[in-house]
Formats: C-alpha cells, sequence, structure tokens
C-alpha cells in the first residue's frame, strides 16, 4: 500500500514531521511518500495545500494530512480537501488546558523560531565552539568544554558533537586517540585532566576499516588489523579510566547524543545539589 | 504557577521533547522545568521515573509527562505516579489505524534510530562535506552542493548550514562576500555558474556589528559603518541577481533550514517533472 504523507505546519514544520515520522514508523508495511509544507498561513496558504493534496489523491496516493495547525480557516479548509487527518496539537492542547487549569495563548506557539534569543544565541555559539575546536587539541577548548568526546579517528565524534550543540547548545570538544595515546594505561595528558568530562565512542572494526578506506585507501590507516588494534586499546583506556562509551555502529547520532545528555544531566544535578525536578 | 515537564520515552526522548515543548509554549503564563528521561524501559526504568516524579511533586513542582512509551507496563507505572499525563501517541496511533486500515506493528517504532541506513549515512556525509567546505571557496565543494549559502562574515551562515547538512542530509556549501565580490553587479565568478542553488543571507548592521566586534574588537570589519555597506551591497547583489534571501536576525536557523528546503523541494520538482506528491 502506498500513501502520500504530508507535514503542513504554520511555522517551519519541524514539530509535524518529527511527531509524524514516529508514528509512521509504526506501519512498517505502508510505503510513504512525504512531503513537509511549512508557513502554511491564511487563504493563499490553505489553498496551495488543498491542491497539493488534490493532486495527490488523483496520482492514486490517498493523503495523510498531520497538522500542527492553529488557525481555525486554515483546518476547516484542510477539513474539506481530500485525504485523512491527524491533528496533533488540538486534542493535546485541550487536554493541557485542563490539566494546567488555564487557557491557551490566542498567539501561535513561538517554538522553533528565535523565542527564547538567550538560549538561542547560546546554542549558535556551541556550534562555533564546535566547529573551531573540531578534532583540534586546544587545551583552552578542552578547558571551556562540558563534554570531551574521544575516540580514535573515523569513529563517528564529529556528527555527535554538531548534533549536541546545535540541538543543546552544549560545549562540546572532541579529540582524537591516535597511536602515540596508548603507551601507557592512563589518559592522554592533555585531557586527563577533564576525565569526568570524556565520553568515548567505540565502533566494529570492519566498520571503522571501510570508513578509513573511503578517505585514504588501501592505507595501513585502513587495514583491518590496524582498525581492531585501535578500537581494542581504546576500549581498554574507557574501561580502565571509567569512561562511559558508546558504540557508533550500532547507535544513532541522536541516541548517542541522548545517553550523553543524560550522563551530563546528572553530573550538573550532583554539582547543583539536587535543583533539578 | 511552576510546573514540572517531564519529557519520558523509550527512546531518544526527541519526539517527547520537540511536540511537548511545542505544546507548553502555548502557555506562556506558567513556568516549567524541564526534563528529559530517555531510554525508559522495563520495570526498572519505570521505577526510576516515577522516583522523579515523587521529589517533583514533594518539591513543590507538580508534574506534567509527556510521554511515547508504548510499553503498557510502563504506562500503568505512570499512572499510578504523580502527576498529569499527556500520551502523545497511543491516541494518534489508532487513529492511524483506523485511517490506514491496519495494525500498528507492536515492535518500537525505529525513529530517531540508526533505521534507514542509506538516509542516515547521507546525513554523515552530509555533516562532513559541511565541515569540510565551511567558509571555503573550493570550485569542487560548490559544484557537487545542492545549495550555496551565500552572505558576509558572521550573518549566520554556518549553523543554518550544520543544520541542513545534520538533519535532512543536503549537501550545503557556504560563501563568503567580501569586499571584493561587490565591483560589479554580478554574482562573484566562483558562484556564478551556481546561481540556481544559491541562497543569501542578511541580517540588520547593528546585530552584525555586535557579532563581529566578539571576533575582533574596534575593527573597521566591525563598525557599523562597514556593516552597513556590507549588508546593503549583498542585497542588492541578492536583489539583482534573484537570489533569494532570509533575515537571521529575525528568523531562526530552523526558520532559515525550512525556507531553503522549501525552495529546493520546489527546484527538485521542476527538474523531476512533477513526481512528488
Amino acid at each position: 500500500m502506498r500513501r502520500a504523507a504530508f507535514f503542513v505546519s504554520d511555522s517551519t514544520g519541524i514539530t509535524a514531521q518529527t511527531l509524524g515520522n514516529a508514528l509512521l514508523a509504526n506501519f512498517p508495511g505502508v510505503q510513504f511518500v512525504r512531503r513537509t509544507l511549512p508557513f502554511v498561513e491564511g487563504g493563499r496558504g490553505a489553498a496551495q495545500v488543498v491542491r497539493a493534496l488534490e493532486r495527490a489523491q488523483a496520482a492514486g496516493l490517498a493523503p495523510v494530512v498531520f497538522t500542527t495547525v492553529k488557525d481555525p480557516a486554515v483546518l476547516a479548509a484542510l477539513a474539506a480537501a481530500p485525504g485523512d487527518r491527524i491533528d496533533l496539537l488540538g486534542g493535546h492542547l485541550t487536554e493541557l488546558e485542563q490539566v494546567l487549569d488555564t487557557t491557551a495563548s490566542e498567539q501561535l506557539g513561538q517554538f522553533h523560531t528565535l523565542g527564547d534569543t538567550t538560549a538561542y544565541f547560546a546554542r549558535m555559539r556551541a556550534v562555533e565552539f564546535a566547529i573551531e575546536h573540531d578534532d583540534g587539541q586546544s587545551t583552552r577548548a578542552l578547558d571551556q568544554a562540558e563534554v570531551i568526546i574521544v575516540a580514535p579517528s573515523r569513529c563517528g565524534k564529529t556528527p555527535t558533537t554538531m548534533y549536541l550543540a546545535l540541538q543543546h547548545g552544549v560545549l562540546v570538544a572532541n579529540y582524537p586517540l591516535t597511536d602515540d595515546d596508548f603507551p601507557t594505561d592512563g589518559l592522554p595528558p592533555l585531557v586527563a585532566p577533564y576525565a569526568g568530562r570524556c565520553f568515548g565512542v567505540t565502533t566494529t572494526p570492519l566498520r571503522l576499516s571501510q570508513v578509513r578506506h573511503e578517505r585514504r585507501p588501501s592505507s595501513r590507516y585502513a587495514s583491518l588489523a590496524q582498525c581492531t588494534l585501535e578500537l581494542r586499546r581504546a576500549e581498554q583506556l574507557y574501561q580502565r579510566n571509567r569512561i562511559p562509551f558508546v558504540n557508533s555502529s550500532t547507535k544513532s547520532v541522536e541516541e548517542m547524543s541522548a545517553v550523553i545528555l543524560q550522563s551530563l544531566e546528572l553530573r550538573r544535578e550532583r554539582l547543583s545539589g539536587d535543583e533539578s525536578p
């Protein structure tokens, strides 16, 4: 079965996409052709959506429409168009009004906009910090970082670093483990003072070798033997120094970031007494 | 009024956070102390959540719990704990089962996991591409890029580049406009062959001057006069060459990315005839 899945929003569409896709993941037997329609406003916006739904219907792809639109006029236009609608916001807003014993603001919810500019600019600064110190070994960066991701080259440090910076405003540095870092059992001297902020990444030797071959084909650096050796030494280093670590061959960037954030929150809690809920 | 807001998930918590925060944005009069509890599984996971809810309740922060958990045992434990629950998944899954005329998979929805590895590795490659070619002027990068973000230095090219790469797997290059690029009305020669892929960014002179002062205090580069001049010339360049552009002082990275994706989709549609829904 093939269906069109539309994510319709008066803002970026990120919320509709995120929950919509999470829901669709529960129906692996259906093939969905996805399309996001952001910034849908007023009569003209509604008319464009209706046309897109009609085209999909005519092409034999009956639409499922996930919407976070609040404007009643747009919702009415969608109700008259082809397709099944799932309103991701309305019902929950009513639930929340009861739970919080107050009415929802008439205005658009300002999520994914500049909104809280302090938090926003902290995220933007964190992205800069991550890029400037990517794979760098500057002591200053390590000193300022809240999290230091440690791993052999090409294990997947960088995308996780970027995700934590961009989505959560965490100051993340990363430190590549090289052959020179393994003669002793201790952490590399530059990193050692910050062991409590370190997080290791590992992967499988085969996967690492494949990724390294893309960069330097047929090199010793990319050989299965070298990859096996570096990963074994890295894991020993993590274990001996009680550095928590994750495997990037079985976990996505989002999952690794969630694991890292969880341990960062626990540390913040310990540092601040028991302030957080 | 202060409340605790918990985002409880058996996976990363991203879906619960995203929709939960979008909903909370509609209640600006309530102050929420937020906490994400990811990877909640089995009796032990449920017990930890219940303890966190009890602590919040005892601290005078009555919890609102946004959950995407599917496990009935965990849901039952939450139902017996303090706080109000908003089930973000269950109701919509039932709606979707009716709409799609099929039952949801018993398994966990595999969203935000490695899942579709082809799409995942495309995103990871896009992050590498973005970092390697950030602020670069390599012709090869421009040739491969699907989107080229063009703007004077410090207008906010980089975070948007990263967001498009990391979240959407788009190959994005960015090109800094310098004084040298303004003697003529045309696009800079390196960029000119790719005008159809270009996207401009502008901001306000005051904001640009502030950001530049952080980098090079009291420089000519950071002066309000220089910033005003560069932004005026950049906007003229965009307009004369029909390059769409956005203002980073009023739009978030998420909003700018949504605008850019929208125009990218339209272009893909034009290129492919009318294949998409």
